[in-house]
């Protein structure tokens, strides 16, 4: 190949600039040159595109966010758009792509591939919720800035004897909230693959309070039954021990610099969906499964199991009692 | 004296556990007898105390929250709760107390030194919206956690295009606004003193589209005459170059381990509060001016200074252009 | 069991309480009295114990070092003092041994297992060398640690056009040293696993500053061929592009609060340790592999793969150029 | 004036970069060029200068270290070297330079601007000791930096019953170490301001022991009687109850992110130095006094105190025992 493109698609995630980094220099190394796609898929759509140099991302690792910009895009959706978008590709030269994004960016993706055009999709998508791999670029680093913020809301919650509520991301997966939760010692986490009923918290909350702990932190996964706001009401407007507050992350949880595995993550990636896409693969997903990176068939992904194993879901309950 | 109590009031502020911790060795350098108070007044009305000694408060400098407790307490607003706290602090032979706290704190010292009961205040509070004090505990670490924030929002705000807002505590003065807004060089910031109106945000929106940012952030106090809420759905309905996007930073800001200048200023501020009381000092505020501890009588304080000095308000007007 | 002891041998490591609480927490729910042994297996000699409470390891998850002390003792080497200690434990009512440890402190966990005496270890350590595991407790964090410190010393390097040298811990192993170097980006790792001659440090030096770089940072392995000091004065005798400065990272990277991972990994072992203890095993070390938890025979232990795995160091080598 | 220079000499500072941006907008917002010298005086001699623009300056307010580059330049010393900085800087159109440094860096604008070229310095140290001045641009960093190696160590301290010297910054000036040392509660501070004799040391070890502390933290700056090797070393040949070990911080003060206050500080003088060229002013330092920031003659400025206050000095005393 002699010319490749990359671009990062859906919400950020923080390592996503190293993923950059490496894509590029990886496609350097082979002598290609390397178009940098602003906004995601509407980079391509607006035919926005910059040339990316080894010193260009320099510096850029340890930096949240990215470079080229992210985001969704709608007019990508019909297929006109995508056409034009390879045939925009071609006219420059390119031929390759590589996409980092969580599951709508891989859908993207996939059409892309279906027009012939070779396509590689990493995954990076704070919420770990993509089928077919065990982590995805951003996870590591939510969970560190959740756990750090649950790590301050206990000080003050301890010293007014409250009930925590802290909202983290996930809408269809609870990995943030239980890995922040369970290295947090939060007392009970909310998520959606485990539902729980109201009188349960509620009984939790009761022999909490028995135990002579003087705050109750919940972790709660957007995709929980309840919003922050709403699980604040309901505990408070029953009668129970611990008058009840909530916070939500939000968007920091996107932001700051990315934890060192994260990196590590991302420039591994980066480099094996360079490697593929020399190697002629397409429609493929750079995924990584016990400690490995592996290239998958991107239409027959296998969905990731539970963030709650069996072990871990012991030891939480063991500990935090 | 031969025995001293110490109790926290209000919201907790990091440093509050640097004070306790100064109060406590300092009294028992002088071979009195300290006990801490739990929950604030609170304490005082159902009568819970402990004794603190060296070793009880080693290892709590670096911590949030306060290990005494902290909050409000409704019943201590009545005279006769107020009487029975006297006496029951007399009864167990303490002689002098030191409040840690914000206002409404002081207020409540207030009127036991007007029972003829010996009472300094130290100023606590991360919203530094204290008269008589230019620094109240917990201010500096509230703008580290509140810049520090930013600097994440920043880096997925850029990524997406967006204008974020930014909620930071202070129902009454703009100190953590300013101060992390003009430290993270956030376009905009919205305070108490100083309101603005939604034009002006308009137009400072296009001048900084027009300058070729890709992010407008926006920090707003507590006070400001629009919640993040609010301000976001006013950007987003009008015809505006930037998607905005909210974030209420909320109690992650009171807790964490306290910045280096808090827990200097609450250590000294604490081993005044006991020199004071062993001066025969009472309703008085031990305060920072101009770099100097001073004792203040407590009811004549003069309100603090506009968080927005001129040259600051200069600084921040032309450095974000 | 009716009662077991834990207790925490070598340098102390990040995760290292949260391993204690976990275990105490087990036992507890077991309705087993637990023993904490103060500063490892001299403990166990000078008969220094004494129980935990559920309380009592409540909000220790978060911090570094180790409540119980650690260290090296050695008296333990005789064979006398290993059947005292035994003897004691026996006399106390206790039937099982938790050791939390590295290299050294198994094989004190094994003396006490031939004696008859149940025990197991739970791998800990921030050089993340034991064989057996593919982790151990404190290795995440001392990454971390490492990284942001390497974070740190580049803007000082690229300020100064320096060669930094940054000497991290591992005498046996590279591994802090990969993963921190490659996590930030470093321009060079020297380990004791792949060991390299100064004509070729020399020879990248120039060639990166060809490349125009402001800085070269090597990160050191304590095992490498020669200090950071040393090397550092090589560098500077030979005629080199850059001026070369060192930092010795030193115990900083034992300390501080864990990362979310050490945090889960550490309470996840220890419960698994009760677990195998109340499942009469001994003379086991609780792993990970692949991850999961795995309870392997402490006699038969492979050593764990060179921390360069060919995709890591490719990796390096590309996105470092 | 048409246009300025701005350069950051010596040692380089965190904040450095965030007076630089103000230094720049604001001689943009008076319409003039504003060009970056690289790598302080050298720059000059080397006529290597670059135009700065308001986009070029943007995203560094947040970054350690120096875009500029920094350093010491031994040709500067000779007058010929000067004169032709001087001409070049005049046959560029440059009117005014502003200089970012510490002490050393201050005589070499006085010597620029004995020439009669119009120079302003803005105090930039982590040292915190040049004349005139309360606070220099770093100092805060690097204290906040300092305190939280000192937290990190003291839990290692702990778990091994030790002595630990940590070595800080400060040649001239104990600054770091008295800060960094009250704010982390350590047992001994040693600066060059207030010797102390190795037998004054012994007895504190020894009395410390005697209260029941686990660790004895001894901050040491530069300047003081001995290394932390040496001390270390004196402390194990005595008989003392603890053992010494030493880390020395090193170059990871001057790094990393700035503090809040030193972003607000390095702003607030950047503009303030600009101000102060346009006002026609030269030879003078830009200094913060009791809370408002002043311009001083800076051939005629009085030495600040010492960082020991009376009160500071009474508080560690008290607080530490």
């Amino acid at each position: 190949m002699r010319a490749i493109a990359v671009l990062a698609s859906g919400g950020d995630a923080p390592g996503m600039n190293a993923c950059v980094r490496a894509v590029t220099r990886a496609a350097l190394e082979r002598d290609a040159v390397v178009w940098g796609v602003e906004d995601g898929f509407s980079g391509l759509v607006n035919q926005r595109i910059e040339q990316l140099t080894s010193r260009g991302v320099a510096g850029i690792l340890q930096h949240g966010g990215c470079i080229l910009g992210a985001g969704r895009c709608e007019p990508f959706f019909e297929a006109r758009a995508r056409e034009q978008s390879v045939t925009f590709l071609r006219e420059r030269g390119v031929e390759g792509l590589v996409v980092i994004g969580g599951d709508g960016s891989l859908k993207g993706a996939q059409e892309v591939h279906k027009l012939g055009f070779p396509v590689v999709t990493v995954p990076g998508t704070i919420d770990n919720d993509m089928p077919g791999t065990d982590r995805s670029i951003g996870a590591y680093t939510a969970v560190d800035v959740a756990m750090e913020a649950i790590d301050r809301l206990r000080d003050t919650a301890s010293a007014h004897h409250r009930a925590m509520i802290v909202e983290v991301m996930g809408r269809h997966s609870g990995y943030i909230a239980v890995m922040s939760g369970v290295a947090s010692g939060a007392e009970m986490i909310l998520t959606p693959e485990r539902p729980i009923d109201l009188q349960g918290v509620f009984q939790e909350m009761a022999a909490t309070e028995l135990r002579g702990k003087r705050h109750f932190i919940i972790v709660l996964s957007e995709g929980a039954p309840w919003s922050g706001f709403e699980l604040a009401q309901l505990i408070n407007e029953a009668d129970n021990p611990y008058e009840a507050r909530y916070t939500t992350l939000g968007y920091v949880q996107r932001g700051g610099s990315p934890a060192a595995l994260d990196r590590i993550l991302a420039t591994r990636m980066g480099v094996a969906a360079v490697d593929a896409l020399w190697e002629g693969k397409s429609g493929v997903l750079v995924a990584w499964q016990q400690s490995h990176i592996v290239i998958l068939p991107a239409d027959q992904l296998s969905p990731r199991a539970d963030p709650w194993s069996e072990q871990l879901d012991r030891a939480h309950e063991i500990t935090t009692t």
